[in-house]
């Protein structure tokens, strides 16, 4: 988490534009919000023209973007910044456009995209409750990028 | 939004059939609750025998739908057309179930639906907040099937 | 529902080890919740490199896991066995793990998992509404391993 799928025609971007997207979706969540960058999965469903309809009919040139969170809430990251919920929202769409622009508004792309938000509390990493937010097993876990045990007294 | 995802058996359904179904499933929100015709995205995943797995066998004739909802909520529907949340829930899933049946029950399929709703402030078209239910912004985008910029009084 | 989808690097596993897959997952609902075993699908997205990004990168061997959850709530299966939600989602979280073990840490892989919640007010099988949890007509479904029609009132 967070989890990316992007729903894509098959062939509209190469594996070094995926790259490229994949890190830049990444960027958001390291630069701005510190999550470890292993953290951020992005999957893309590469999909042949009759299995991705858009108002029933093949629209082509349309990206689908479903995102999950659970590492922060918007709550969480306004209480940390001394923002609203609102505002936190409105910044990481503006982030999330930012990324996604050069392959699709750049490319005459339509798109939507929206969050869906999950308990903390049924997220697990390699068997563990991932540490919370800020601590410092997660400020381990982002420089390794990657986990290792910890007992939650040090978290 | 709304988004459709159909987990179907590869080769269940032709192109014209996708496209039927997608057409159906279209409908449904065009239809009934004035959605704009682009706001529905359905999504095949054509999936291989053994990717597909019913209580841990390859049930064969089985298709599972996955739904996100955002653009209304039952209870803004409900408001509006004066019936209770409930019988909102009630009759999408009658109108689904008739959008459906020609690809399911009437070929011996099975299947199992369920949806999830997502607020509206973390969904976003185009890289822009979809307009009000109803609004005058949405009908024109309705009539257009695309979005077009507006700025929000307006809408 | 329960609903599991499994995203793993095509070629991770066979027909045979999915098929073992999907019988470990759905015994974790019928040994220890009494579901259906036909409520359980198992779905795996077999990706290419390129289309599973971890942190920007293509990172091998990961598998993550989408849960979705309707058939019984964490707080329905507590009152029923007399603990807490929180002991029940622990409980659920270990019996997840030792599913995946085999296929994951022993493998050397690394994965993530998360639970999403649906209202079970739109979840819906073959046409019907799902009969509540532990009741006959459940029972009944277990047993033939398939729906079949009920009236409100057995149920």
């Amino acid at each position: 988490m967070p989890l990316w799928q992007l729903f894509v025609p098959e062939d509209a971007y190469t594996t070094e534009e995926k790259h490229d997207l994949g890190n830049r979706i990444t960027n958001i969540y390291s630069d701005n919000f510190d999550l470890p960058r292993f953290y951020t999965t992005v999957i893309f469903h590469d999909l042949k023209p009759a299995s991705f309809l858009v108002g029933g009919e093949e629209r082509g040139k349309f990206v689908q973007v479903a995102i999950v969170h659970a590492a922060r809430t918007a709550g969480q990251i306004g209480e940390r910044l001394g923002v609203s919920e609102a505002e936190v929202n409105s910044v990481f769409i503006k982030l999330a456009h930012e990324a996604l622009q050069p392959y699709v508004a750049d490319r005459g792309y339509e798109w939507e995209l929206h969050v869906e938000n999950v308990p903390h509390e049924t997220w697990n990493i390699d068997g563990m409750e991932p540490p919370p937010p800020w601590s410092d097993v997660e400020k381990r876990w982002a420089k390794d990028n990657r986990s290792s045990p910890y007992v939650t007294a040090d978290a």
